[in-house]
């Protein structure tokens, strides 16, 4: 079901856990480079470019963060509340 | 209507869920784009520049990362009020 | 009345709409520059060269999403209060 | 007075408007700079080099804008406590 | 136990000092990275390329410091309740 | 005693103003610096580079203002409660 949501899996960022945020976080910016290039065999050859390519692998790690920030915040940083 | 709008569709940050909330940081990078650059013949050219490039792409990313924060602050995180 | 102010149209944060709080963050984006090069000649022949540079255009795209951030939280998101 | 303090002209993130706030963040980005390069001349030659270079400009606007959230943030946004 | 995650170690935001958050920033960093590139050679090779590149290495620093935004929040500061 | 603790001297984000809480900030950029690159002589060379650099001079009021901003939220911006 979460394969009808293309930018956001299952269409929330309420997750169980903090593993489960920063999963969540992962697939937001993987699902943001596939809706700005969605044509497969072009980011198939770019995967390997950046992975391999340390200024750009910390680009991913930026990235990664600030969606981090935005989950984290939307489950109250998975503190039960007082 | 949204037409009228030159930077936010709608003019507005509400959107019903955050899939469209997505949609909505992607559509509002891009339109800064356009008030920057508005000539649309050159923004046709440097659309392929970007989408094939991983560094750009990665870019493409932490804007949409930013302009989600605060549509996502905006709706609450999409969590109902308790 | 606002060209007494460098720096922030109106001196004010405060905007009716998104919209203009937007148009306020692009504002407020080139008023840094023209604060830091204040030669408009120069201004002008660099204004071209990051309008037709895709790496800068996003760029501009990060700095009016951060100040966009700013303006939207002292607007509350232009959320009537509750 | 301010000539005491290196870093925050007056030691304080409080000003009377946003236009000030805005001075502020550009002071402070500056004294940054000056913390990290000491020496005058040096400074005095990079000036003009970011100054005229419209990807650097840019940076600036960066730099600006995140220390001005947090100015306007310690401001409450300069809106009037309800 | 810690490593049953790959992205968070123990699964939590938590930390008891500052120290130990600034400790799980980095190490938040580096897991996105791994996860990004699996291979621990490649991994082993890109280390010794930013760590001797000062770009980079302030480039890991945004990195850190927005994953201890996070981190840091979670905790409330490490401040005690009022 | 702050020596004990290698990434947040005192291991605490709380200073007495807003001067002291920047240059925390510069510290604690520095301190991650010096956890991915160990080596001090290495660094002593580096040091220079960023230095006199005028891109990465930016970069430094980058990592530095986002320091700052967490830093700055733990103290409540320095002002009293009310």
């Amino acid at each position: 079901m979460s394969q009808e949501y293309k930018l956001i899996p299952n269409n929330s960022l309420i997750t169980d856990t903090p593993e489960q945020g920063r999963e969540l976080a992962i697939k937001m910016a993987r699902l943001v480079v596939k809706a700005t290039q969605s044509d497969a065999k072009i980011r198939e050859k770019l995967r390997p470019v950046y992975a391999e390519d340390p200024s750009m692998l910390l680009d991913v790690g930026k990235v990664v963060a600030i969606e981090f920030q935005t989950i984290a915040a939307a489950n109250n940083y998975w503190n039960k509340p007082s």
